[in-house]
C-alpha cells in the first residue's frame, strides 16, 4: 500500500516537555495553528462545541521503539499481554495520538485546551468538533478490567 | 513544519463503494490488517473491548477539493458558515477520518465492525481500543443545534 504524506496543521504548546504516563487532567495547553495556511475562518464556530478531538503525531517516540506485537501494558505482569492495537500505548505503528479535550478558549489561531495528553512541540494533524452522535451508547461499552485500572490516574 | 509519512496498517472492505452522507448505522465492514507486517498477536485481547476507534485516510477525496476556510455544512444555507475544523466534513486538510465502531468479531487479521463510515478500499492508519476514561462526561458536552440536525440520519 502506498505511503501517505501529511502536513502538520499546527503545534501543541504544553507545560509538559517530557512524556509522562499519568496526571494529564489539569494540564492546560495551547494548540497553535499554522498561520501560513490558516486564518481565524478555519475555526469559525468552534467555540459552540465544548470539546474537540485532536489527532497528533507522537514524534518524540523513536522509530525503533515502535512495536507491532503484544506486550504487558506498562510492563505490568499483573495485566495480560495484549496486542498493540488493543492498547493506547504510544510506541505504535504510525505513532498517531487521538484525544478528546475540553476547549477553553479560541483566540485567533490559538486554541486553549484542558487535559490534552500531548507534550510541547507535538505536531497536530487534525482537529474535529466532538459530536455526541459519533459516540456509542455508554450502556453498550465494554472494556477489560486492566484498562480501567491503568486509566485510574491518567486524567487525575 | 516537516511532512510526516505514514504507512497504512490495512484496508477497509465495505459494501459501500461510494461516499454517501448518511445511513451508516447498519453497514457491516471488515478491516483487514496487512499480513506482511502484522500477526494475530497485534490484535490479541481486542475482543475484550466492545468498540474500537479507527483512524483512516479519506483517499478518494481529491486534493483540490480540500478546504481550509469556512462554509455552510452540506451547503445548507439554513446552517451557519463554520470553519473546516468546526465541521466533520471530509474535504479537510490531511483528509483524516476518525470513527468509533462496534467490534463484532476478530478472525485472524480481519476485524468485522458495524457502522464504520469508510468506503471500500480506504487505507487504515491506526486502530485503538475505545476506552471510557478518554471520553468527556456527557453532562459537560455542548454542541450547536445545526450539528444535531445534520447528524439526524447519519447512523440511521
Amino acid at each position: 500500500m502506498a505511503a501517505i504524506t501529511l502536513d502538520p496543521i499546527g503545534r501543541v504548546h504544553s507545560p509538559r516537555i517530557e512524556a509522562k504516563d499519568d496526571f494529564w487532567g489539569d494540564v492546560i495547553s495551547v494548540i497553535e495553528l499554522d498561520s501560513t495556511r490558516f486564518t481565524p475562518e478555519s475555526v469559525l464556530g468552534l467555540t459552540d462545541f465544548s470539546h474537540i478531538l485532536v489527532v497528533f503525531h507522537l514524534d518524540r517516540v523513536p522509530d525503533d521503539s515502535v512495536v507491532s506485537s503484544a506486550s504487558h501494558p506498562r510492563n505490568n505482569p499483573d495485566w495480560p499481554r495484549v496486542g498493540i492495537f488493543a492498547q493506547r500505548k504510544k510506541h505504535r505503528p504510525n505513532r498517531l495520538g487521538v484525544s478528546i479535550c475540553e476547549l477553553l478558549q479560541v483566540d485567533g489561531l490559538k486554541l486553549k485546551v484542558k487535559a490534552l495528553d500531548a507534550i510541547e512541540g507535538t505536531p497536530v494533524l487534525d482537529i474535529k468538533p466532538y459530536v455526541r452522535e459519533f459516540e456509542p451508547d455508554p450502556a453498550q461499552v465494554r472494556q477489560p478490567q486492566w484498562m480501567t485500572e491503568l486509566m485510574r490516574d491518567y486524567f487525575s
